[in-house]
């Protein structure tokens, strides 16, 4: 899921996402809820149609950026008290409020609210928050009642294994509609997060699906597949993008690259992008080098197309059943 | 002609352009000459290609730019020495030059290297600089041979009746494929640029494009057409756009405006533009305030659309003869 965090995919429209064969895409909770306002989104008929994408869209339940952008004031069973990255307002979400949030944005998938842990946080601590979040998501299930909308919940726990494996059994004893792993891709490094994927993995159904949230780059997708991962968000694909970071099947390529300024070819010889069709690196280097906005589009096209496409590649492999023979090919290729 | 400086009518893509019913755009010839440099665009198989844009493309000569932009070092009988504005480098650029970065950009319309006046400036200043910009007209015919370009002159003349003509007399006689009116939209004021728009149109053949350049509003444009005026380029359009200023037939709007936080009509309610069929003001100021790239683009459409609309109708107009009654019918609507 390429990342909208305020309603709209950065640098590309509704139709560039479906071109570069996007399925589902994510929006924030917590930056709609500020601005413009869940409020407002639900009187003109939802994300959906404010945003011009038809296809489906998964929210997060605010919590992650509550605890990560906004200044935090108090954390209660009740909920959490923080003041707004925008204007310094005051605010409260709790579990019913995410869920109402959630369902005025109308998004197909939606979260339960959950207590983010920072990293690294003492077993008391993360003992707690595994308690708060397990009361919070079935406050979740409750509140939401007949919205229509999938439910997830997310197992935190930290890096402790009893801990995600308690956090783990108490949601699936509530049956989401699906599981994800909140908390990781937090400086643990990829060793402890492959632990925690693989550990928790064994405690969730294998009949609904599992997300990673906010991970990664190609090689984490990959791998976390193989753990037994659905899905995932990143930003990475699109942040990249306005860096001029590109992806390759042999890697990443600096568009910044001076040997790029009078290359014909296009980013990735075997892509078929819009942007890899139709443009030179030299070009998008000069349109990179001088700040011209189409450059961020091109970019972003690429690097999202490149994503699905692993995806896709991925998905094709898992139903031939030759996952372990693409993760090599992935490897030989991509360095 | 939209206005594409860098290789790029700025936050929008050549399909973008066809969409919004652009047939024609503008590129500059001072900024390509510094970055990418000329030489690499004429390497990588010239300007159309190395933009995607198939449509035809008229370079500036970069005389304004050097006059404007650049920290100019030297005017002579050759040609302008001036430093770069981005680097601070040193170049020369006479009327040979002019015509061979033409030549390498690969434009179908070319302008000859002119020398731009301040304004205001003294009658003697004037004259010499209408007798040089004539002695380069000629030197760029000489210099321009077959490249199978159209090539422009320019005329100048600041605000002088009699310069103007001087230097509409003098390029007619060299038998230019069409005729610009430079040095106008400098301060001058409205009154002052119709004028001379009208007094200089007289000694300009009917049978050739006049075209007035870097003007300008939609009724500057109206005005200018009454007057026999055939094109334009301004960045009015793109630049308004990236500034929230939206073109509508009944006028200007900011979509900035508070207003339209939940209204969820479109910018123009009779226009077909993409912008217009599929989004709302609430969406498009939404995506402003969150200073979403996406705002750039749309807005950008929706502008150039308005544009490309505006000079669609006068050109039925004219082939109608109701050119009175388009005049007096913008105005009870554009207010």
């Amino acid at each position: 899921m390429p990342v909208g965090t305020q309603g709209s995919v950065k640098a590309v429209s509704p139709e560039d996402l479906s071109d570069a064969n996007v399925r589902i895409i994510l929006a924030n909770t917590y930056h709609l809820y500020l601005r413009p306002g869940h409020e407002i989104i639900d009187r003109l008929g939802g994300l959906h149609r404010f945003m011009n994408w038809t296809g489906p869209i998964l929210t997060d339940s605010g919590g992650f950026q509550v605890y990560s952008l906004a200044n935090l004031r108090n954390i209660s069973e009740a909920g959490v008290t923080f003041q707004s990255h925008l204007d310094g307002s005051n605010h409260f979400i709790g579990p019913e409020e995410a869920m109402e949030i959630q369902r005025a944005l109308g998004a197909d998938i939606i979260m339960a609210f959950d207590e983010c842990v920072p990293y690294p946080a003492d077993y008391e601590y993360v003992l707690n928050s595994v308690r708060l979040t397990s009361l919070w998501a079935k406050r979740c299930i409750k509140h939401k009642k007949d919205s229509g909308q999938a439910l997830f919940g997310i197992v935190q726990g930290g890096m402790y294994s009893d801990l995600r494996e308690m956090s783990a059994k108490a949601l699936v004893e509530m049956d989401f509609d699906g599981y994800a792993l909140g908390g990781l891709s937090v400086g643990e490094g990829r060793e402890t997060r492959q632990r925690v994927i693989s550990e928790t993995r064994n405690f969730l159904p294998d009949d609904k699906p599992v997300y990673l949230m906010g991970v990664g780059g190609p090689e984490d997708l990959v791998e976390a597949v193989m753990l037994g991962v659905d899905m995932f968000d990143c930003v990475m694909p699109t942040r990249n993008a306005r860096n001029g970071t590109l992806f390759t099947s042999k890697g990443k390529l600096n568009i910044k690259n001076a040997g790029f300024a009078d290359d014909k070819r296009p980013i990735d010889e075997g892509c078929r992008c819009y942007t890899c069709c139709n443009y030179s690196r030299a070009y998008l280097r000069h349109l990179f080098m001088a700040r011209e906005l189409l450059a961020y589009r091109l970019n972003t096209i690429h690097n999202l197309f490149y994503y699905s496409d692993l995806m896709e590649g991925i998905r094709r492999a898992i139903a031939a059943d030759r996952m372990d023979a693409f993760r090599q090919a992935f490897y030989e290729d991509f360095g």
